[in-house]
């Protein structure tokens, strides 16, 4: 039960960019699960990779194929992780990439593997090579909607989005995509994500532009540092709008905010499609003494099942959050500078129930199904945030019954 | 549902103290909800304490009596925390000891008061002054028992057991109680024990007994090191054995063990009572650098809600557990050489599926309610574990109605 998920709007084609899907019957479903993404050959790509030991083969390939030349190609399996089986896991992401390139004239190093699913099986990689003349006779610059779809695993909803920047020198085009809805801890049921733009930069350029995106937006969902074994976000850019952009250009700001806003927005949208989840919650908290505590304080509440199951019964328990707040590790916090609201509603002042607080006050607003809780640590002026989503008798069963 | 927990053995008394239980109504409940536990002058009491900052008003008020004379009685009542109103919760905490004071002829700093419930609603301290006489005149030394179901909250069975120690100077009785059911953050619903010994020891040997105690058995049921607003675990000798115990004295090493394991035992009766647990899940993290290291890389586990709903779903989705050891933030961590079993069966060799696992090993291990998960880290001699239980569906059940 998606919180609010909006119907996918039209993705517009990012000029330099095919897709290509099929289904290849990687874990018997009826749905596409394979994608073949073509990139123009002036293409630049930067992408950031989870930071899980335990990383799964195609992010060990696809880090190293990164490494020796431009990529020309990604490919996109859903319904197996390729995980857990150690050099094994390696083997068939190498196999995968070679799959593609003997199918359609490339070096394998310019091929990208990713994958996403259950851990510790095999992956088809035979079946994957049979499907791919189809994926890739079906090569479209209008595929995203249908990518986004194939690339799903526990995901209820598609996830893609886009904007047009209007530079000095024309249009740009931006079209993303992404899966994910593991919630408490989002990236450990991986999270996809595959940006296009048909603007030109530089490689290091674009990987600061990436990194930086995705530190106030994926990351902001990734609840305890945790990513899984498979989490991907690539950022596409093929120059193919002739506006070629750096840090010095006056419109790098606007694409840059239009980046980080649609990596928030693609962010948002797996919270929203949280497994199981009822509710989004927002956590800002502010007045403290740097950004960084402030941010253990937000993922504490955001990581606390006792906070999360209040609010899937809609029960103004806040004895939950200001016990989260109270563990969260500041070990010199003064409790009567605290101050905690839901919504527009004041809880506690000063360390303790604000007097104009009323039971109904709080009820209101736990009955809504976006809510942001808001903590004054009244200890500093750094603030930071994170999205959460509550823990409902439905993620239970979702990930209770994930393989069966 | 609890998981296993052996019918409560009759609690022998501890010369030197004496219980009393009655049914205040704090909460409207038809069963006890208040305990005075009152103690020979002799005897000397040691105390750990929450380390959450939103620390409760009882807990604030016992250590401060603490601080400044020897307690004489305990007062504990269950169906409401009095924690979350700042000031007011430490007035009403002074208050509940004031009433024992006043009722048995004490000073308020010789009582020690201990709260358990919900959070951030005011404390009914008429109610419990009002079921002080009956308290007091229901004290005996043989209620041990009927102390350990008065102090329950969302627990299913009461918890308490005892040992016995023939020391060289004749028999030392050793008694402990404890309530807390909350499981993936245990201490987030309160852990409250009160063990009681008539050996005879200092204050200091007593606190140093203690803490030691409870880092090897409350403290590995904390996972993440959370702890509530109301926690406290409280030793009590009373000296009336007239054994006399110090460091050097040649049964103090059998009595330390007997307390550590006293306390031990009464950690598991908590995790086995976990909320909606069905499933007690040991686990054991070996070859590690650091005993740190180890516990940090076992808590990831036992912490991750994805580990906890495949447990609880016996599903031998061993590649959760091995993501949660890779995002255990070891950050030069060779997986190469990870080896993982389900009790007998090894699952992981050198970081991939072993050769030797067959799904049907590791099902026959899942069905089991008692389950030991073992990490070999290969880059060291040091071992840590903790011990946890799966998350259900009667979890969020409890947790989404505990007010209600």
């Amino acid at each position: 039960m998606p919180v609010g998920i909006p119907p996918m709007p039209k993705l517009n084609p990012v000029p330099g960019i095919t897709l290509g899907t099929t289904n290849a019957g990687i874990k018997q479903t009826q749905r596409d699960d394979l994608v073949v993404i073509s990139l123009h050959p002036d293409s630049q790509v930067a992408a950031v990779f989870t930071q899980n030991r335990f990383c799964a083969g195609p992010v060990t390939v696809a880090k190293r194929h990164l490494e020796q030349t431009r990529p020309k190609a990604l490919i996109i399996n859903s319904g197996n992780a390729n995980a857990g089986l150690g050099q094994q896991s390696i083997d068939m992401a190498e196999q995968m990439c070679r799959a593609v390139a003997d199918a359609d004239a490339l070096a394998t190093a310019q091929v990208l593997p990713f994958s996403t699913g259950v851990i510790g099986e095999p992956l088809p990689v035979a079946r994957i090579a049979a499907a791919l003349p189809g994926v890739l006779a079906n090569r479209d610059a209008d595929h995203w909607a249908a990518a986004a779809r194939a690339i799903m695993t526990t995901d209820t909803a598609a996830k893609g989005t886009c904007r047009v920047i209007n530079s000095s020198q024309g249009p740009i085009t931006l079209t993303g995509i992404a899966k994910g809805s593991g919630m408490i801890h989002p990236n450990m049921a991986t999270m996809l994500s595959f940006i296009g733009t048909d603007a030109g930069l530089d490689q290091a350029c674009l990987n600061t532009l990436l990194k930086q995106a995705v530190a106030e937006s994926f990351n902001r969902i990734s609840v305890d540092g945790d990513t899984s074994t498979n989490d991907a976000c690539v950022l596409i850019a093929t120059g193919q709008s002739g506006v070629h952009l750096d840090e010095t250009h006056p419109d790098y700001a606007d694409f840059a905010n239009a980046v980080r806003a649609l990596c928030q927005e693609l962010a948002e949208l797996i919270v929203r499609d949280g497994e199981g989840a009822s509710k989004l919650i927002r956590i800002h908290v502010s007045q403290a003494r740097s950004e960084q505590e402030a941010e253990q304080v937000a993922k504490t509440i955001a990581h606390s099942p006792l906070v999360k199951t209040a609010f899937f019964a809609s029960d103004p328990n806040w004895g939950r959050i200001l016990a989260a707040v109270g563990r969260a590790g500041l070990d010199d916090l003064d409790t009567r500078k605290v101050d905690l609201w839901l919504d527009e509603v004041l809880i506690v002042q000063a360390g303790g129930r604000a007097l104009s607080y009323t039971e109904t006050q709080g009820q209101q607003v736990m009955n809504r199904h976006d809510i942001t809780i808001q903590v004054k640590l009244g200890r500093g002026n750094a603030a930071s945030w994170v999205l959460t989503c509550d823990l409902s008798h439905d993620y239970v069963r979702i990930n209770a019954d994930y393989r069966s």
